[in-house]
């Protein structure tokens, strides 16, 4: 029963390219899944501008806030990659080369040069430790509780489990999903009971639409199993008196 | 030359579903499309769970910031969908039911029951007006400038027409999209000096993988075409010197 207390986290999506709708974020849900695997809960994300005011004003918000802060975005070799600035500035610290990520960084473009954009992504806040980055040479970096990631998916996925060490996380938060041929408000009424009856498990409703045919995926999740199948059991005598028909179950 | 000052909205993306990574928000991508073609710029996305006190805490927070507000989800018929009452709460109005909104359900639900869970979609705070939904009957809602529409991504797209004529938008922001066989960090030192030297345009680097073959894209932003114009055509020149490879330009 040690960490009973929640960990909880925010994420910050540094770009443009999403506010302006060109690229959907696909960051947020693999951060958030990761950190649900270690117990830890996100508790708000957001997307921001690449202006270093904001980018400030947002790390120092939400650093106090949450136990963790993930940014991605902002941090590759071009004009409008402020991120590791802005973290210096929000510290109060040095913007300045990190001798160990140059020597990894020149390391990794030998043969070819080692230009002012490359050597432009081994400047950080002074004192930050590394993320290393097994899929494309350029390190990210964490200073206290802020962890400081890539934009393009793959490469930010490959970066996470190396962070797994750096964390201490809860209980892992379990779930059970019961997707059901029916429609939300066919159940919305034994569903509530079922939430009123477990005030303490998190249970969600979904509708969706598939081939053709709407359904509901109802979410159950907590720490406890035996509370997800309590919730579950009471689920799904309801649905049984209701004869709707279960879809799938995991 | 009407409308000069800049538009800028806000979206709230409600719901843990999204915060636990178990569905990728595709919203926002949507939202911030359609408002950038009526001029309006998105500045902030909060994605946040379902619980009331945030939520009325981020609608007060955004709708005094910006001068429009979306948010996306928890108008169903669960007990998990929060979003109407919070925004009653928000404006410190009544929570009572919308008989526009009750005649439409009514007549939507024939023959079937007109339930509890159904009617619960008819609630909104008071004075709300309308936004009709084609898709599946139940309406979304607006409150001064905070605009209330449903999480189904399908549903949410089907909606936005109906809300065009309520927005004064500006100018569309425009934009040029040139991606190029190279890497970010061989042309970050000529781009950062076409982004110095047109300071009121917005340039984004993109990097991409795609088919095993890695490319940046690079995005050319502004109200003014002739602005557009000349920034293409300044990258264009450093493209052709460095002997880039343009994979496309639209």
């Amino acid at each position: 029963m040690k960490n009973k207390k929640e960990i909880i986290a925010g994420i910050i999506i540094i770009g443009n390219e999403i506010l302006s709708g060109r690229t959907k974020d696909l960051n947020t849900s693999t951060i958030s899944k990761w950190l649900n695997s270690i117990g830890i809960k996100v508790q708000e994300v957001r997307s921001i501008p690449d202006v270093e005011e904001i980018i400030v004003k947002t790390i120092n918000d939400l650093r106090k806030r949450f136990d963790y802060v993930f940014t991605s975005g902002g941090i590759g070799p071009t004009h409008d990659d402020i991120t590791s600035e802005s973290v210096s500035k929000a510290f109060r610290l040095k913007y300045e080369i990190n001798e160990e990520a140059f020597k990894i960084l020149e390391k990794y473009y030998q043969p070819s040069e080692f230009n002012e954009g490359r050597q432009r992504m081994t400047w950080m806040p002074s004192n930050a430790k590394l993320i290393l980055n097994p899929s494309s040479g350029a390190p990210g970096f964490y200073v206290e509780n802020v962890f400081c990631l890539p934009g393009v998916p793959s490469i930010l996925e490959s970066m996470l489990p190396s962070i797994n060490n750096k964390l201490v996380g809860g209980d892992p938060i379990l779930s059970l999903t019961i997707s059901l041929r029916t429609l939300e408000s066919e159940i919305s009424k034994p569903l509530k009971e079922v939430q009123n009856k477990n005030i303490d498990v998190d249970i969600g409703s979904y509708p969706f639409f598939r081939q053709g045919k709407v359904g509901v995926s109802i979410v159950i999740r907590s720490k406890d199993k035996s509370k997800i199948n309590n919730c579950n059991s009471q689920i799904l005598a309801f649905v049984k008196e209701k004869k709707i028909e279960i879809i799938e179950r995991d």
